[in-house]
C-alpha cells in the first residue's frame, strides 16, 4: 500500500533529495496536520474518502466495476465509516447507533452481483431497505474489486492476520505452508480463530495438512479448480462453492486417490477479517473520523 | 407423460375411432410386444434410450441444451442403466459392478454446468475419469433440462413423493401447502425422509410453517428470490444458494418483519429423490434391460 513517504530502501542521492524535500514542506505539512487537529468542522465526503482509499491503497480507477455507491449521494457529509461483509439490517441500525453514515461493504446490498436494478425493480425488501438508509442517510460504497486489487489482497492478508498465519503468508499467493496440522485440527483452528460455528468439510479428518490454498470469499469454481490443479495443496480453503463445481472436483479427486482436502468455511465469516482489517488500515488515514468494523456474521443455523 | 393411450377424456365419436383403429393394430401391437418379450438379443443403444425417453416424456428436441453425452457414443449397445446425481468416481464402479454401462445423471460429469472443454483441457481429475469411463466403456448422458420439462418436473415430484407430499403437490406450482408444522419439525421431517445428515436453515425454528416454496437444486438467486416474491411462502426450501444472493435476501426479509424462512438441504441430496423417481418411470419402457438408481450421496462432513 502507498503511503507518503517512500517505504523502499533509499539510496544516498534520494535520500537527500527526499530529505530536503521533506524539510521544504516541512512548514507546510505541520500546518495542515495542525488545521485538520485543530478543525473539527473539517469535512470528507462519501466521495472524498472513496477518492482516498484508492490514493492511499495505490489503485487505479477501474472502468468496469461492481464498487459503486449504492445508496446515499457522493457529495454527502460523513459522520462516521463502518466496515462490514454485507450491510444487513442489523448492519444498518447498528451503524445509526454508532453515529456512522457511511457503510463500506465488501458485498452487494441488494442479494445479487451487480445489484441490478431491472428484475429486483419491485423487490419488497429491496425497497424496504432502500427506504430505510434513506430515512437513515446512510450511504453504502461497495468496496470487493479495489479491495482484492489491494497489494497485499485487503482480505487474503486479513484473515491470515487473524488466523496467526502472516509469517507464513506472501503477497500474491493463494499457496501458504504453515507447519504441519491434522485436517481436523485445522478445522478447529479455523473455528476458533474466524469465530465460526460449523464448517462443512470434504477429506479424511486424520490427514496431514502444511500446504493452504487460501480462498475465502466465492472466487467461482474455475478459479477454485484451477488453484488446486497449480497450487497442488493439501487443502482448499474457501468461504463459499458451487457444490457441482468444486464439491464435485474434490470428491472425484479424492476418489482417484489424491489427498486434496476442502474446507468451506461459510461466505461471510470467510472475509470478514479482512473488513476488519480495512477499518484498522483506514482510521489512522482519516482524522476525526471513526472507523469501526461491525461483523455481519453467518446466517445461518445448522440442524 | 405421454403414453400411446390418450389419458384425456374422449367423446363418443372419438372413442369409437380409437378402438377401431386400436382393433386394427391389435394383432401388430400383440406381435411387437411378443417379439421383445421373446428377444433378449433385442438391443437400444444410448441413443435409442435417449430417443425414447423424450417420446415417452413428450418433450421436443431442445437446440441450446447441456443434455448433451458426456461420454461413451450414441451408437453404444446398453447393457444396463443406472440413474443418479453426479456421475462420481464411486457411482462410475458401482455402475461396473452392476453389469450396466449407461449413466443417466442430472448433474454435470466435469465440475462445471456445461462440461466446458476449453478450461478443463488440461484438468487431472477430468483426464483420469474419462480415462476409466473409457477403460469401462460407459457412456454418461446429461438429463437435466430435459428432466425438469417433463410434466410433472421428475425432480420436484419425485421430492414430493419421498416427503409424501403428493396429496399436496400441483404440477407446474413451486408452491405446496402443507397440514401446519413447526420449521423445525419441517427441517427434521426433510432430514428423515430425504435421506439428509444435516441441513442450513435461517428462521425462527418455532415459527408455524404451512406454506413451502420447493426449489430442489440450484435454481439461482433470480428464481429463489423472485418465487419468494410471487409465491410468499412460510419456507423456501432448496438444495443450494449462492450465499451473497438468496440467504441474504431471506435475513433482510426477515429483519424487515416477515417470516419466510429457508432451509437449505444440499445440491445432491435435495434432487436425488428426482432422478430415483426416473429410474422407476424408466424402467416399465424398457424391456430386457435393468434401470436402477444409485445416490450419489452428500460428499460433506459437517465439523
Amino acid at each position: 500500500m502507498n503511503t507518503n513517504t517512500p517505504s523502499l530502501p533509499l539510496n544516498r542521492r534520494e535520500f537527500i533529495r527526499y530529505s530536503a524535500q521533506a524539510a521544504g514542506t516541512a512548514f507546510l505539512l505541520l500546518n495542515t496536520v495542525n488545521a485538520a487537529c485543530a478543525s473539527p468542522e473539517k469535512v470528507f465526503t462519501v466521495q472524498d474518502v472513496i477518492n482516498l482509499i484508492l490514493k492511499e491503497g495505490g489503485l487505479s480507477a477501474l472502468t468496469n466495476t461492481v464498487d459503486t455507491i449504492k445508496a446515499g449521494k457522493p457529495d454527502q457529509h460523513v459522520t462516521g465509516i463502518v466496515t462490514t461483509m454485507f450491510p444487513t439490517i442489523a448492519v444498518i441500525e447498528e451503524t445509526k447507533k454508532r453515529g456512522a453514515n457511511f457503510i463500506i461493504a465488501h458485498e452487494p446490498s441488494f442479494y445479487n452481483h451487480t445489484d441490478a436494478a431491472d428484475w429486483m425493480a419491485n423487490n419488497s425488501v429491496q425497497k424496504k431497505k432502500l427506504e430505510l438508509l434513506n430515512k437513515y442517510g446512510i450511504a453504502i460504497w461497495r468496496f470487493h474489486d479495489y479491495c482484492h486489487a489491494l497489494q497485499p489482497d485487503a482480505i487474503l492478508y486479513g484473515v491470515a492476520k487473524k488466523a496467526n498465519w502472516l509469517p507464513y503468508y506472501q503477497t500474491g499467493k493463494t499457496l501458504v505452508t504453515i507447519p504441519q496440522i491434522s485436517l481436523k485440527a485445522l478445522a478447529q483452528h479455523l473455528k476458533a480463530s474466524l469465530d465460526i460455528t460449523t464448517v462443512r468439510v470434504i477429506g479424511n479428518l486424520e490427514q496431514s495438512c502444511k500446504r493452504l490454498s487460501l480462498l475465502p470469499g466465492a472466487f467461482g469454481g474455475r478459479m477454485q479448480i484451477t488453484t488446486v490443479e497449480s497450487d497442488q495443496p493439501d487443502v482448499l480453503i474457501v468461504g463459499e462453492v458451487s457444490e457441482w463445481e468444486t464439491a464435485e472436483y474434490i470428491r472425484d479427486r479424492q476418489a482417484m486417490g489424491n489427498n486434496t482436502s476442502l474446507i468451506i468455511l461459510g461466505h461471510c465469516v470467510s472475509e470478514e477479517p479482512g473488513m476488519e482489517y480495512v477499518a484498522d488500515w483506514l482510521q489512522p488515514k482519516l482524522h476525526g473520523i471513526a472507523v469501526s468494523h461491525i461483523p455481519s456474521g453467518d446466517p445461518f443455523a445448522w440442524i
